[in-house]
């Protein structure tokens, strides 16, 4: 299977990030609250990715880095961000997005703060 | 009526994609837990579009083939593709569409694991 | 108040369209399950828009006709499209928006078939 | 921190626009039902915004002007907006966006009108 052409960009914004306080089903990491940047690298060689975090009131967090391997997706969400540091709960925030290769960006919520889930997802700006 | 200038483009990608395990009205179709591809064809001719299936650890899956008829729209149930393998539910994918015709691709989620049914919608990106 | 450039474009496609059949609040119409597209007009001048539906398996339907007035907004519910035909609830289709000045459209679902709403939204393609 | 070019765009557009009246959780403000305008200002200044609002039958509302601080996110409530004038609840709406410098918008709304949270967000056009 080949990709002729690379499909994306190397530079990606989410304007809008939010995790949730904790769930009423934080027994099932499915349904737990959280927030995912989807990563799709449909290249041959994989694609190195730095994210910026963005606050209201304070100097943006990071560089975080991951990698995306050659022909796989990376469904990566924010509660797992650890290095440098953790990005609080219950906080607004955006992300940046920088490759070495083009890649395509989602962004989704599911919110389980109540017994209903909320779901919310779109594509990135790019 | 005519379409003077095919709208769309020709490759496509969603990059967040998962297929509920079940739900809770899985007795009626049209609320069973499933992720929608819908695809516009405004040309006169038939487009011919293959995907491919990008997972998190393993080789892309496909090319899958559809056809969207001159002047209709598919909404495409990832459900249903089974040539060459079906999508394992409850897990994360990415996909990719490419059409020898211009196409519009827009993506659509019904989770009906709880009784509130869950929907998002995004466009893909092109 | 002036707009020195126009903000848009002339032709937008939702390749996602579903009419919910009926509600569980349809007495209120605020409730009553329903597809939207808003169109901005923020052009000095009336826009003139000419909306085409798509379908699974029949010829399009159309020409709608509607007129977004200058520097106003316009939330259009399919449900109200009745000339040159209704468009039919429960079923699949997909439209296009033809306009002679520059709009944004996007896309919005109230899904109320349960007691939760369901919502979604997204920008249309252009 | 540096970002070597911006990202974003000088002017957006968000074609929907409601903040439904009232809700479920109205002692909560994280539950309050509203809409929201998130900005990402990526630069090393700070972005001068101005918003004008659009309405279905008068003539817009504004301007209204905002600053993003340099290296900032902003996550704008349109309930929040109150010089020159509210923005009426239970109103259909558009908003555009002006700003000096490139930025990144997108449009989430939360409604709590019924007990089950119901959530949508999509990038705005650019």
């Amino acid at each position: 299977m080949t990709t002729p052409e690379p499909i994306g960009r190397r530079r990606w914004a989410i304007a809008e990030g939010y995790i949730p306080p904790g769930g009423t089903h934080a027994d099932d990491p499915r349904f737990e609250s959280h927030e995912t940047a989807c990563l799709l690298n449909a290249n041959d060689r994989d694609a190195h990715v730095t994210i910026t975090i963005y606050f209201k009131d304070r100097e943006p967090a990071g560089p975080y880095r991951v990698t995306v391997a050659a022909r796989r997706t990376l469904h990566l969400r924010f509660n797992d961000l650890e290095d440098p540091e953790s990005i609080p709960h219950d906080t607004d925030y955006s992300s940046v997005f920088e490759s070495d290769l083009p890649i395509v960006v989602q962004h989704t919520r599911l919110d389980s703060r109540q017994a209903a889930l909320a779901l919310l997802s779109t594509i990135a700006y790019s």
